[in-house]
C-alpha cells in the first residue's frame, strides 16, 4: 500500500503527471461527474482554508469587510461596459429555466419548457457588474466612499480544458471591489492590494513573485491597468498568480455611478477590483513539491507536525503514549498544530510514506530507544534529512526548525527563479532560450502587434513589465524599435 | 436624518413590514436586480460570518472536516432517489447553455444555441446527489468510515415568494453529509449534530428551541427521520432553524455505495445530512429585536461595544480620546471587540440611535463631567437602562454585563415562549387559540391525513414531535383515536 501511494509520476518523466498524480494521491482535489468542476478534498480544503483565513485577516487589517453578492447575473449586465463583454470569455453557465418536472414517460425529470426565464442569467464569471450595479443604490455622496467590499465565493468559466486547481468551470475565489471618490485613492488602494497579494504569497506560500503590469493584451477587460504577481514553477512555466485592477471609471459610467463631491459637483466615482483563487493551491504545489509528493510552507500545513510511534507491543506503546502526550501538549502551547498518529492499523513505515506524500513539513519518531534515550527522530520534509535530538526543550527546537524550513523553502524557489531568469539581446536568443523555460527579460517596443507575433511564435507572453529591475531604455529584440526597459516573457500556465 | 433612520414600522402595527424595515435600515441586507436574489451587506455578513465561525468550530471540535463539492448537479442524478426527486423542491435554476456571442445586431449578448449542453445541469438545492455520487468512489471498506464531512456553500431554490434571509432564492448554508458502517452510528451522528445546533442556537443566539423529530409529512424528501430545533418568534409564529436527517441507506442505495464490512460482508453504507442556512440571521432578528431596531446577543455582535465621546472643542476630544484609548485596551485584552467613534461629522445622538438600530449591546458615552469624575454613561442595548459608573475596573464591568445580557436575552425569549405555549384538548379549543400564535401541545393520531386537515383548517402545522417533555398518551383533538403523545403545534415561516 505504502509503494502504491507514493507512485507518482518524476518530474523529470512528465510535470504535468506528476502535477495530476500527485494532486489525486494526496487527497488534495478530484475531478467529479460535472465536467470542468473539481471536488475539493478535505485535505486539500484544509489548506485552502489556511490560505482564506490568513489574506481574510489582510484584508481587515487593510480596512476591508465582507459582504455577498447574487450568484448570478442578469445577461444584459454582461453588455454594460464594452470592453468587459467584448474581451471577457463568453464561456458562461447560462440559466435558461426555473423548474423541472416528471416526465411523462415516468423515467425521472425534464427541465419544463413552461418555466422559462424572461432573462437568462449568467453563472457570475467575475462580479463587477452586479456589484456596481448595487454601488449605485448604496453611493449618493463622498460621506459613502469610500466602499472597500471583498467577497468569498465561487465563480463559473466554461473552459474548455481543465487541470485540477488551476483551471477549472468551477472555482473558489475572493474578489474584492472598491469605490473611491478620487483616481489617486482607487491607484493606491489597487496597488496596496497587489503588495497584500505579494506579501502573502512570499511569505506565506513561501513563492518568490515578481510584481508588475500587464501590458494591454493581457489587461482584465474593462480594467485601466491590471497589476499582477507572477511565480515561477518548477517546470519553467509562469503562473499568474493574483492581480489586482484599475477600473478608473469604466464601471461607474457603465451603470451610472456617481457621488456629490465635497465642492458640490457630480463627478463618477473610481473603482478598484482584485482577486486570487482556489489557483493558489496549484502555484503552492508546483512551487515546492518533489517526486515524493507535496512539500507545504509550514504557515499553511494543515498539521505542522506529525508524530509516529514505533513500538512492539502494547506495553511500549504505552509509555511512548505517556511521553509523546507531553510533547504534543507542549507543541500545543506555542501554536503548533500537531498530530499524534498512534493508530494501530497501519504500520509506521506507510505512516512515513503518506505524511511525505501530504506534506507533513516535521515528522517525529519515537521508538523505544529513544524512551531509554530521552531522544526523539525529527524528520524534515523539504531536505528529506534526520536527526536524533534530545526531547529537552523539544518545543523550541521544533519552533525553531518550522521557522527554518519556511524559510528554507522560500529560498530554495528564490534561487531557482534567480537561476532561471536570464537577459537576452536577441529574438533569436530568445526563441532559443524560451525552450528551456523560465523568465525571459528582453526589450519590446510597447506594441500589442509585436507582442502578438511573439506569443504566436514561441508560445511567449508579457507576465508583466516589473515595478522593480533594471530600467535601462534600449531596442526591441524583434522590430528594433525603442523600448523603454526589459519586460518579462515566459510560457505560462 | 436620526429620526428618519430610526424609523421602523412599529411590530404592533405590522410584524412583516417591521421585519423588512429593520433588515433594510440595519444594513443587513437589500434585495438584489435578480429575483429573489439578495444582497448581503457588511453590517449582516460579519454576524453572519460570527455564525460560520462559531458552528464551524463545534463541527470541528465533533470530529468533521470541510470538503467542497460542485455547484452543479446533472439532472439525471436527482431522479436517482425515488423520494428525494418525488417530494424535493423541482423549483431549480437550469444551465442549458454555456456560451454567449455577441447579437448579430450589435446590441449586446445572445445565448449561443450551439452551445447548447447534451444534460442540462442543476444548480445544486442540496447536495446530496453529488456527494454520494462522489462518496462512491471513496468508500471500499470500512477502514474507510465514517466520512464527516461538512460544506459552506450557496444554494439555490427557485423560490416565488421571498423575504430577505427567510426565504431567498439563493442562500448561504453548510450542509454536513456523512456515512457510516452502521445504522446505529449514523443515528448517533443525525442526533448529535441536531445537538451541536440547539447548543449553537440556545448559547450563542439566545434563542431556546424545542428539539424534536418532524412528522412523516415534514420529513425531508429522502430522509428515514428529520431532526429539528424549532424556535418560536415575537409574533407567535414558529422557525425551523437547523435540521438534521437521518438519511437511512436511501442515498447509499440509489448510488450503490456499499463497504466491505469486517466480516467481508459488503453493506450499503448508512447516511446522515444536516444543514443551516442564512434563515438563522432571521431568527436572530426576530428572536430579540424591538421598535428601536436590532438586538444582539453579545457573542455575535459584530462589536460587543461602542463608545461615544461628547465634547465641546478639540481640547475636550482630545482629553476624552486619551481616556478611552486607555479603556479600548483594556477591553480589547480582555477579547472584548470595540468601537470608538470619535469621528466629527456626525452628532452624539446620530450615533446613539445608529448603534442602537444596529444592535451594539453596550454603548457608552463619555462627557467632560464624566472625565472630571472618572465615570462613564453605560448603555444597555436590551434594557435601553443606563447607569453612570466608575472607570475603575471599568473592562471587567463590561464584561461581566455583556455575561448578564446575553443571558438576560435568552431569558427574556424563554419566558416569551413559555408564555406562548399551551396545551388544548379539543379540535375546538385549538382552532381559536392559534389565532393567537404560539406553540400549541395537542394530541394527535399520528396519521397523515388528519395532520394535512389540520393544516388546511388552521394553517398550522407540526413542527415536531418533541424529544422532551409531557408524554402522556391521550386522545387525538381531530378524530378521537389514540394518540401516544402530544405533539408541536404551530403556524410557521
Amino acid at each position: 500500500m505504502a509503494k502504491e501511494l507514493k507512485e507518482l509520476t518524476p518530474r523529470s518523466e512528465s510535470y504535468s503527471q506528476w502535477y495530476q498524480d500527485l494532486v489525486i494521491k494526496a487527497d488534495l482535489a478530484e475531478n467529479s461527474a460535472v465536467r470542468g468542476c473539481m471536488v475539493i478534498k478535505p485535505y486539500g480544503y484544509a489548506i485552502w482554508e489556511k490560505m482564506q483565513r490568513q489574506l481574510d485577516d489582510m484584508f481587515k487589517e487593510t480596512g476591508h469587510v465582507n459582504a455577498y453578492f447574487p450568484l448570478f447575473i442578469p445577461k444584459s449586465f454582461l453588455s454594460k461596459e464594452a470592453d468587459h463583454v467584448e474581451g471577457f470569455a463568453k464561456e458562461c453557465a447560462v440559466v435558461t429555466h426555473y423548474r423541472l418536472k416528471n416526465s411523462p414517460d415516468g423515467s425521472g425529470v425534464v427541465v419544463d419548457p413552461e418555466a422559462k426565464l424572461e432573462e437568462e442569467l449568467i453563472v457570475r464569471p467575475t462580479s463587477e457588474t452586479i456589484i456596481w450595479n448595487t454601488y449605485k443604490n448604496w453611493i449618493q455622496s463622498y460621506r459613502d466612499l469610500p466602499i472597500l467590499c471583498n467577497q468569498w465565493a465561487n465563480v463559473v468559466r466554461w473552459e474548455m480544458r481543465t487541470r485540477l486547481f488551476l483551471r477549472t468551470a468551477e472555482f473558489l475565489w475572493q474578489e474584492g471591489h472598491t469605490a473611491h471618490a478620487t483616481k489617486e485613492e482607487a491607484e493606491a488602494e489597487a496597488q496596496k492590494m497587489l503588495n497584500v497579494y505579494a506579501d502573502f504569497a512570499e511569505n506565506f506560500m513561501a513563492m518568490p513573485v515578481v510584481k508588475g503590469v500587464k501590458s494591454a493584451n493581457e489587461r482584465f477587460a474593462g480594467a485601466v491597468d491590471t497589476y499582477t504577481i507572477e511565480g515561477l514553477m518548477q517546470d519553467g512555466k509562469a503562473l499568474q498568480s493574483g492581480t489586482s485592477h484599475f477600473l478608473g471609471q469604466n464601471f461607474a459610467k457603465a451603470f451610472d455611478v456617481t457621488f456629490a463631491d465635497k465642492d458640490g459637483s457630480r463627478n463618477y466615482v473610481w473603482a478598484t477590483s482584485w482577486g486570487v483563487s482556489t489557483r493558489l493551491m496549484g502555484a503552492l504545489i508546483m512551487s515546492h513539491s518533489d517526486d515524493n509528493g507535496l512539500v507545504l510552507p509550514p504557515k499553511l500545513a494543515p498539521y505542522q507536525v506529525v508524530i509516529v510511534p514505533i513500538y512492539r507491543n502494547e506495553e511500549q506503546l504505552a509509555q511512548i503514549n505517556a511521553k509523546v502526550n507531553q510533547i504534543v501538549a507542549a507543541l500545543k502551547k506555542r501554536g503548533i498544530s500537531v498530530k499524534y498518529d498512534n493508530s494501530d492499523n497501519k504500520k509506521p513505515g506507510w505512516k512515513f510514506s503518506e505524511y511525505e506524500l501530504k506534506g507533513v513539513p516535521v515528522r517525529l519518531a519515537m521508538g523505544s530507544r529513544d524512551l531509554e534515550n530521552n531522544t526523539i527522530e525529527v524528520a524534515r520534509r523539504d531536505t528529506l534529512t534526520k536527526e536524533t535530538v534530545t526531547c529537552d526543550n523539544i518545543d523550541q527546537y521544533i519552533a525553531d526548525l518550522l521557522d527554518d524550513i519556511q524559510q528554507n523553502i522560500y529560498q530554495k524557489a528564490l534561487d531557482y527563479r534567480a537561476k532561471h531568469t536570464i537577459t537576452v539581446e536577441s529574438y533569436d536568443e530568445f526563441k532559443e532560450k524560451i525552450e528551456e523555460g523560465g523568465f525571459i527579460l528582453a526589450h519590446w517596443d510597447g506594441t500589442p502587434e509585436t507582442e502578438e507575433k511573439i506569443k504566436n511564435e514561441t508560445k511567449a507572453t508579457i507576465r508583466c513589465i516589473p515595478f522593480d529591475g533594471d530600467k535601462t531604455p534600449g531596442k526591441c529584440m524583434v522590430t528594433g524599435k525603442p523600448s523603454v526597459r526589459r519586460v518579462l516573457f515566459a510560457r505560462a500556465y
